[in-house]
């Protein structure tokens, strides 16, 4: 169907009609000047936005639009989990360019609604509009922690364990993958047309992803870490600082030094790295290292909790003490397999 | 200076670094995963959002990036008065393609931050992103409402005055002033390319304004209407229901009308016009009422009181009572100057 035959009006009507609100917080959604919430004063109302673009953030050639919906919304659950948080409310505008159809704005909010449905959020407005250009996709995400729970990036202390949830780089392999294979298909594409050929006459493209499933999920459906927010609180656990990896835990840890105004020591051999990361990145021939500190999109947390913490942190499943945080002027640091030290850098790493 | 310079981190930096909290209910602004906010629980939280794309809503050859920024920022304070709340927070997400510089989002942000220092609202976060294709805009808004003093557009009775503040149809007369300016330097342009003159060699273009201020300003710089809300406040009013204009009279009384399910009738001679938007209309040999009905971008409010009301909203200066509410099954009615009824459209009106 086309949107035309909709209208705005119609077209927002169709996608939100059948969302029920979940959360008590939640007064009123979709279909007046503002969203209407309610927050108890022992509360913080948390706030995070992201900006997506087409071409920039994502590529519709090989980006099914419903796996986009569901990571456009699942990178701002993420945001409000790296705050100890608990997501509540969700705002979704898009711009769409004249090639889309009802049925493809459908599937774009259906993802953004199983992310929702998945972490107990209501979609509870946002903004549709023409684009001439792009796809553009804003979220916003509200959510809410008692007052003493927040966890921000600027509190950890020095001696402090430095923790990831998850395994590191398997985003960034899942995004070559995905370009290797597009290459692939648009080089047969280019072959068929210099034949003569019409592309539409080959035969079905057969992307190889056999063996590396966990990679395409990683980069096509990351999951925001409730669980480890969940975890930490019944292990009584209250990280010092915390921050999700959006861009790569070389640039996050970064971020969690300059602002808590401490320095890290991070060990190679304990990054934690999924089998088939470590395998791409081999056949890629790139190192893994690199891929894990650099190539982002991981939607793990990286948080410090103190020192006397270590053994009920180390109980918790996929949680990984990787380094610990030390004096601002011994540096950021990643301690090689062989011994060596190099500085961290918010993309690469330099000997020191 | 090129934003590569910078960098993301810098850029975002350099635009926020001299941002002051206003606001108690700020607790943290930008600088982590989230803003953390502080709501009372006997307040609303009122959020709202709004998606300004290049092309389609704003054209960068005659809106000046400063009053782009100010009004990307107005619209979302207006949607907050509309529900009789004050904005505290607001979050900016700008997508910026490559011909941009920093001084160029230097300019834009100035814009929001004006906005917000003249309406005590506080930029809390945001996202900064490259974009391939055109200049995105995506801001969201947050303010507050007493529990009992929120008003939606669901709640408006038979009889009720309708009501609007300001006048109509002078910020779309702006648009027509600036669209035609902009056709004839663009014509001007054209033609001393055939000559073979570089279109520098033109005499700075002089577009012919003079007399039109008003128009441009209502175009440019739109005004969020705090002032009637506090007047409201102040006479002791709550209105039944509430909606400010951006689509245009006609269709956000239909609105109130299809949400609260009644009718209205509005008086064509009640509608309240500037004298400038009338002789453009006349100039342009448009019909005013039209104008003033289905312009839009005038963000007024739009509200319903209770007859017993009258004498009271009356007496608040720039408020105009252009009809009243009628039950559902009487249809939304524009009662022309000759007596005739018309039957309003979302865009246009057709005769009953």
């Amino acid at each position: 169907m086309e949107i035309a035959e909709l209208g705005e009006f119609g077209l927002i009507h169709h996608l939100t009609d059948d969302i029920e609100l979940q959360n008590a917080e939640s007064v009123k959604g979709v279909g007046d000047d503002c969203a209407v919430l309610q927050y108890s004063v022992d509360e913080r109302v948390l706030v995070t936005t992201d900006l997506l673009l087409e071409g920039v953030h994502f590529d519709l050639q090989y980006v099914p639009l419903h796996h986009l919906g569901y990571k456009a919304a699942m990178v701002n659950l993420s945001d409000i989990y790296a705050m100890n948080g608990r997501p509540r409310q969700l705002t979704v505008s898009i711009g769409l360019s004249k090639r889309f159809r009802v049925e493809d704005v459908e599937a774009l909010y259906a993802g953004i609604k199983r992310a929702c449905a998945e972490h107990g959020c209501d979609v509870v407005g946002g903004d549709t509009s023409a684009s001439l250009t792009g796809l553009t996709i804003s979220i916003t995400c509200i959510g809410a922690a008692r007052a003493g729970d927040v966890v921000t990036r600027d509190a950890a202390q020095v001696n402090d364990l430095l923790c990831v949830s998850g395994d590191l780089g398997a985003a960034y392999m899942g995004l070559q993958l995905l370009e290797r294979e597009k290459v692939v298909y648009n080089q047969q594409v280019r072959e068929a047309l210099q034949r003569g050929e019409k592309p539409e006459s080959l035969p079905p493209f057969q992307p190889d992803f056999s063996g590396r499933e966990y990679l395409l999920q990683r980069q096509l459906t990351p999951q925001a870490r409730r669980d480890i927010v969940e975890k930490l609180a019944e292990a009584g656990i209250h990280p010092t600082a915390m921050i999700d990896i959006s861009d790569g835990l070389s640039s996050e840890v970064m971020h969690l030094c300059e602002q808590s105004h401490t320095g890290c020591r991070i060990y190679e051999d304990r990054i934690p790295l999924d089998y088939q990361t470590a395998a791409m990145a081999e056949e890629l021939n790139m190192n893994v290292t690199t891929c894990a500190l650099n190539g982002g999109e991981d939607y793990e947390l990286l948080f410090t909790v103190p020192l006397t913490d270590h053994d009920r942190v180390s109980a918790i499943e996929d949680v990984h003490i990787i380094g610990h945080m030390t004096k601002a002027e011994q540096g950021k640091l990643l301690v090689c397999r062989d011994g060596a030290e190099m500085t961290l850098k918010a993309q690469g790493w330099k000997a020191t």
